[in-house]
């Protein structure tokens, strides 16, 4: 086996949380690519692979080694052209870019306050000082804090997704009929929620909640090996 | 000429301010086409092609007739595939779908706020009456009222470009290197504003701003046919 994915872990190694690595584990599902996974702590990091990145996901595929998990989604339909394309064609490359940076300025900032202290509590302790360190200056705020202000995203959460309940009224994907790889950069967010703070922030019966449903069965349930938290 | 575009006008019919009727007058541009426009007020659309439509844009292109921008798209793509296309694949149609519904969702109600006094002014005496009627039963409040509330949407309008300005960063238009349906789909949006209130929502310098002088001068400037507000 030479393709590795190096994945951010917490103190339960099987315990993948990170958004951008959901993105990668459903990638490589969608094209149908064997891998063994690599589970990292936060602090090892950047030990990995000669110290070639500061963040993961990390894909070793070979002798390639491809950072960032839109690169990585880049990398594989370029790599694999005969697999099913994550982006149906050019326009489709283009346009997810927005849909990327939709799902990371509307619901990241969001995921993080909700789920900080989560996050926090899942960690070797020798990441959960360098998270509370990195995070606590990032945000200028405590994690406490932080995770207190957290609990006015809750409510607000569902209204975020309004563009992609409205969509879902025409069809049943990002993707059309099938995923493509913006669904997956919206499931990565949810996923990520799901995986750490576990927060109910859709209602039964929200188009939203369902397509989220879809997108965790699909691929024989990858989704589902990380059990809600 | 057997191509016709139905356009929302007011009183003075070279002012198209519909962001609907705009994406297609850009799609139109986009692929090349000539065509000749038809302008009609709000009260004369159900009269239009034999009661064919409730809204414009209305394409009659020979004997086939196709009503919403986004439907108009579609067909342009698929009647004249040799011209240049307006999604970049079949991805590209899909996502596309939830830029129309992102901007629909995030800017479009703001716009109406920001500017529903200014197109009631704009309008035909006939029209203006329609549009008070409609309008304030729709919304519930008088025109009046809502544009007092459209005062505080204008501080906040430019955050809601926020996915656009970071997309930005990587790539000059949502379609990539070149302009594709779902940048006329935004530049409808802000297009609207701009032909109605005039209300400047963009700082000097936003790489939003820059982007929608790009999409002005798209197509022979064919955005600057009609003046800023």
């Amino acid at each position: 086996m030479t393709r590795l994915l190096y994945a951010l872990s917490g103190a339960d190694r099987t315990r993948q949380f990170s958004p951008h690595v959901w993105k990668t584990v459903m990638s490589l599902a969608h094209k149908g690519l064997a891998y063994e996974t690599v589970p990292v702590g936060f602090t090892e990091i950047p030990a990995i692979e000669g110290g070639s990145t500061a963040t993961v996901p990390l894909l070793r595929d070979g002798d390639r080694l491809v950072r960032d998990s839109f690169d990585i989604a880049l990398y594989l339909d370029e790599a694999y052209p005969d697999r099913p394309s994550l982006f149906g064609g050019e326009g489709g490359r283009a346009m997810a870019r927005f849909i990327e940076n939709w799902s990371q300025s509307t619901l990241h900032m969001a995921v993080t306050r909700i789920a900080i202290l989560d996050i926090h509590n899942l960690l070797e302790p020798a990441d959960q000082a360098y998270f509370r360190r990195s995070r606590e200056e990032r945000l200028g705020a405590s994690l406490e804090d932080i995770a207190a202000a957290g609990k006015a995203e809750v409510e607000g959460f569902a209204k975020k997704l309004q563009p992609l309940r409205n969509m879902l009224k025409v069809q049943p994907f990002i993707g059309g009929e099938g995923p493509l790889f913006p669904d997956y950069i919206v499931f990565g967010a949810l996923q990520w929620l799901r995986t750490t703070a576990g927060t109910k922030v859709l209602e039964e019966g929200d188009p939203v909640a369902g397509w989220f449903a879809r997108c965790l069965d699909l691929h024989g349930g990858v989704g589902h090996r990380v059990t809600a938290a």
